[in-house]
């Protein structure tokens, strides 16, 4: 259930007066106008249960703004200069939203000042010395089908006044980012600081994350890319496991706080016998520990294939000072490597032989260029976040939900997390799949 | 807006009065019950407007029961017989959707008798004299690489009584079809005279379509991977009307009623310059036809690639008879070979040097393997239809409704067609990605 | 049996003075030299029988130039410009070619003013009125993850004269010319032309064939880009095949005069049942021909793949008069089209349902990018080209012989060409992989 | 320069006097006799000047036996039992070998018992207690698609004595093993064996290796789809360190004594700025150390991608005690890892902030299926083996030399290994792509 006070309304910047310059063709066929209305909104909860509920107790439904093109927007094209920004970790499809926004301000809203902040935040703050890109139909042409980001990206947080003293003094008015929480965070900080200011300058959040966990978007880009590639890894460890006796494939798939990457590529590749994901505890010693499954199901089927997301089994690790990277993560224990230990140790303490095999394709995953379908979903994505920011919306991410594109409050979201209900039913399917239950005791 | 008689209830052969088999682990993290309960039901239409219209005017929302495993069964899978079919033409995923169906009854539900149908509705003829395969986690191991089906499929109709003669002969409790429309009038009609003899046997439909154009499904399986193989052919078209002066690069792709692969892939590899589509009307000769359109942009660009939908253009056709297919289709008119035609036809009447290449990918795209993100889906799709199967649910499809697997009476969905809206978000960005709009005069 | 008088010397436009700026590091595991001898050669023929009866019969061995790069060169990097230009059909890696000449004259050999010829011969011609492109480091960036031509290409033949008055206007001191047979002859007289006009320019030749039937030249590039992509459509054919009852799939492939790519392919994807080339002549009809075998095949396995090289089966069309293109070549009847209609004409007298699927993938299989093989191959190509016009060497083609790159004088190839040897290992090999020889009467 | 005692002839077991069966079909265009006989060899080193040599001092030439179907067979058919076995670590297409051998020997010799061996050399050994799969069409069906082996594999060597006295028990006439050069020794000691006892049995090597460095093999299978993955991750590497402020990728590909996997996928992917390989010798550190060449080039270009072969650097690790694996390998120190901690403390110590990030791929490359090329190459090498097999020849690998199939004598292949000749073209080429000299100082 999604808590009642997110639905806040989306922060506009003045009232939208210009007649947008998007041309609707109107031929027989297309009577109908295509701009989106602001009173376009979509449900979060399509649970027909939740909605009698709310209709029961006369309370609001919750829903989002529906995005898409305005029929008014507030800024004025010949006149408003963009930039943006993409930060954090890499993820398949950067260079497709940064497409997306160019070529959708540029050809279809007729902005021709767009820029391209290098290196995440470090590319506002003068002492980093970034250079500054300028972005035009040319040089985008053909990024889609390169990883990475053309932009660059970093790692950290930067101060948020020296980042707005940018954008004042660079005259932007619409500021694209892309990043994950922290970045989101970020933005909501940037957004509040620029109203402090009374600055007329949207902030559109693309919300970015591998491991498909914010909060409020159903679907993040790059992740089924992420997928794809994941299969990859999972093929390979099979093959390992199966070619040698007691052959064991171990490979850590990303997913900090949630198992969504590594559940989902083991049913797009089902060849895992277990699967370890944040969300559910296990035991790693024990008679109802991981180690001894591992060891009843090599002895039973001779191999095993595991998949561990990278934020599994913390709990495996002795309480120690947490440590945080320059985004303000916590650093996690590698729990692949710690695993690739304790199962060498295990079976050496039984005098077992066995054949470990550890993959850690994380950097081959997250840096390869989208496939099609994220392709078409940072396509839509981009332009999205452009028909946003010209309306003067602020403070927003552009979302997918219930299949639909709509825009989110940063408040909704930042700083909040998406997990996998171990009873929904991804989780479930996963446990069908690897039948891992069988091999826990008790 | 979803016509307000569609959402009967789901038809059931009796009482399910049998335990689940299904072991839910209970540990400490999963205390909830993770079966579905028939009062949980998903929204048809997500836009307030139309739920608060309801509400306003005290009519019901329109809704589906959602998929999923039932606590209580109306099978006893000791004694139960199952049988799968796969019919019309090939979509990859089939394998995928087969190898999950025998895998959850045979793991999950422990049903040991599952019989593969040969080649469509003919394996159930007596005449044809194909034989039966016995179907086991063995048979389906490794299908799901493999591009066709293993069951083979065939085009047409079949007498509707001998089908249930033998499905009454064979003992079967569940039936699953997977198929297109056409399966699906065929599935409904088998349900009628099932329920007219009075015998206990469910059917249930699994909707294939590569022209996801089957109405209440918001995505079909096969399709996100016809839109990728369909990006190669679009890449190699986009090369060669590059390489050659006025090049021109046609592509045909799949879509006898709707535009939605031809629309996607050209999102997904944004090289077409034009995508013509079933549901938007446009002439061929005069100042705003489409020759002329192309002309212009040949002229000012030198070079055009141009996608069109299988089902686009046939008011080209001057008016003959209608033939029909095995299957009952209209035999639609080759637009592709058409446009080739009149394309070379118009340039040389203007003495205008033209290179024309025509790219007809259709039996390479749906003949090929799941992609990773199709795999996942048709895993979910075929665990789905068991559920429901044993749970004595019958007349219905599996499909996927606002990002849930839902049951939809075949009532509501047979004999209807999902369309693409040419005012909705997809043809709009299609138009803004082509800008065709600009070529075409007047 | 290589002819014995191909071996001539390759022409110099006059004596190498000038050192090469080539840096070859000398570390102490670095003693020896790593620049190439002109008197480092190639034997032509491996077969030690073939070297006994030289040795024997007193004859001298034939033997190429090894290719590589050259102590002292011709050239002054300084002062000279040069040009590339692509011709005829497109073959994946020429963005790769044209990458490493620009490259290594760049960066090696520190010549900075290349032209990048648009659009084949055409691009010398001033009535087509074709741009020149400025070929730098910055222009070739990327350029080898797409297929096509960054310079296009064009079909037919220009006059040789204009080509050459073009050449001398521009000043150019090396001309790279990247296609086929047809290139190779207009290559062979524009240096025969400059030869009469005493101009010391280097014609250095780039073989490039899609059907790898380039005489003296024992791999072109493309070529194993080209089955890779053939094996999709193989795939799909095979699948195509399987699932409906009497299922042919016939897929064309490429192949004006010779088999390899339908050859390679089928053993690359081994699912043919038949492969027809133009080296080996069968009947269409009676107890012995074609389509019998075709009956038999599906009479005795329900399904049958077959594969047709482009130009095969040439005898079963009546004598007609024959047509040219552009480039001179012959325009082949549609043996794929032919074949479908004879096969549904044979089936339909024999009141035998067959399902048939026909795929031609020419287009998509041609225009795209190299793998990784082959731009490996292309990197080395182009590198050698460039040894060997700095060298002053003209007239002559960078082959792949033996293990080796290696110069071939245009004399020597131009005008022949390679067949596949019905009695040699690669045919045998098909006839045991596809075991066609079976169904044959008689 | 190839050592001249070499080439030894191929021991056989005795005379073939028995017609194969193999049928050569003769029609008007195939009078010749395809059958290869054993006076046709192929000449080892095709430069002229060798050959010269040689005749000049009228010694005898270098050269192999070519390989392929003899018209004489050693084996009866009828009676002959096979068996085939796969060592060591994992190659791309061992189950292309397995599927060619299968497949020769039953449908074209009609060899009806064919064992595969379980998991390498343990198989034979009784005490392991691994199973036996009876090979036959339907077993190998399919196959080749996936990557690994069928029949398992191990590390380490066996008894000889046990192994042959299993071939013994077993009756095996025809033992195929496919593995490396600690296999290929086996082998010769197995054959070694095998004649002290005076047993009829042949012992066939089909050379396997992913670092492609076999003495007398100038290609081996697998390597092609080994540089087909590698380019995925230097692409992953390339787009990371770009997208970093003072980004590094470092890659680390197998190679334990050769740099022919790092040189070639440096090559296929044009990315890295440094590759590290065995045969050629750097300092870690100091001025002219790689650490300061890296410094260089991120001060100047801003990020580096490295590769590094895993055998390189060896000599950068202090002197200990060296360590063998189970297969007699010496345990390399792992220059991955370590290069990781060097480069990371180096820019530390210079308070340079960097970005590292070190992909691993080894096992997803090596455990992945073959390539189309690969597919190709081994479908060809199987078959070959079996015609020597058959033909009672013995002690013998499968190569491919000079663009011929040849036999090798394991004698003079066992035991030695292949090098990059740093003064080669190959790595001249690497030297040229990557520009890695300019960043070494002095």
């Amino acid at each position: 259930m999604i808590p009642h006070d997110l639905c806040t309304d989306i922060p506009v910047l003045g009232k939208a007066n210009i007649v947008s310059p998007i041309k609707r063709v109107t031929r027989s066929t297309q009577r109908r106008q295509s701009f989106i209305s602001d009173d376009s909104r979509i449900i979060v909860d399509v649970q027909t249960e939740y909605i009698q509920d709310a209709v029961d107790t006369c309370q609001a439904l919750l829903s989002f703004e529906q995005a898409g093109p305005r029929e008014k927007i507030y800024f004025d094209p010949s006149k408003l200069k963009c930039a943006i920004v993409t930060c954090g970790g890499l993820c398949p499809g950067l260079n497709d939203i940064i497409r997306a926004v160019v070529l959708e301000l540029y050809h279809i809203y007729h902005v021709k000042t767009i820029y391209g902040i290098r290196h995440g935040l470090q590319g506002f703050i003068p002492d980093y010395g970034h250079d500054i890109l300028d972005l035009t139909p040319e040089t985008v042409a053909g990024i889609q089908d390169r990883g990475g980001t053309i932009l660059g990206s970093s790692r950290g947080s930067q101060d948020i006044g020296v980042v707005v003293d940018c954008l004042e003094r660079m005259s932007i008015g619409i500021l694209f980012m892309v990043g994950g929480d922290g970045t989101l965070m970020a933005s909501k900080k940037i957004a509040e600081e620029i109203e402090k200011r009374n600055l007329k300058i949207s902030v559109v959040g693309i919300p970015k994350t591998i491991d498909n966990d914010i909060f409020l978007v159903s679907r993040s880009f790059g992740f089924d890319s992420a997928v794809d590639v994941a299969t990859l890894a999972i093929k390979g460890a099979h093959n390992e496991s199966e070619a040698y006796p007691n052959g064991i494939g171990l490979i850590k798939l990303m997913g900090r706080h949630s198992g969504f990457l590594a559940a989902t590529a083991a049913l797009a590749q089902q060849d895992a016998n277990f699967v370890l994901i944040p969300e559910v505890d296990i035991d790693l010693y024990g008679d109802n520990g991981f180690l001894q499954a591992l060891e009843n199901r090599v002895k039973t089927r001779n191999h095993a294939v595991v998949i561990v997301a990278e934020g599994a089994g913390q709990n495996f690790f002795e309480k120690k000072e947490k440590k945080y990277d320059p985004s303000g993560n916590i650093v996690l224990q590698d729990i692949g490597l710690f695993l690739k230990d304790k199962i060498t140790e295990w079976f050496k303490s039984k005098n077992m032989d066995v054949s470990l095999k550890y993959i850690d394709p994380a950097y081959i995953i997250r840096s390869l260029a989208a496939n099609a379908n994220d392709s078409v979903f940072c396509g839509l994505l981009g332009r999205d976040a452009v028909h946003a920011g010209m309306a003067g919306k602020t403070k927003l991410l552009i979302s997918y939900w219930n299949n639909h594109y709509v825009h989110v409050p940063m408040e909704a979201s930042a700083g909040r997390q998406k997990r996998l209900d171990p009873n929904g039913r991804l989780w479930q399917s996963v446990l069908e799949a690897t039948g891992q239950d069988v091999y826990f005791g008790g």
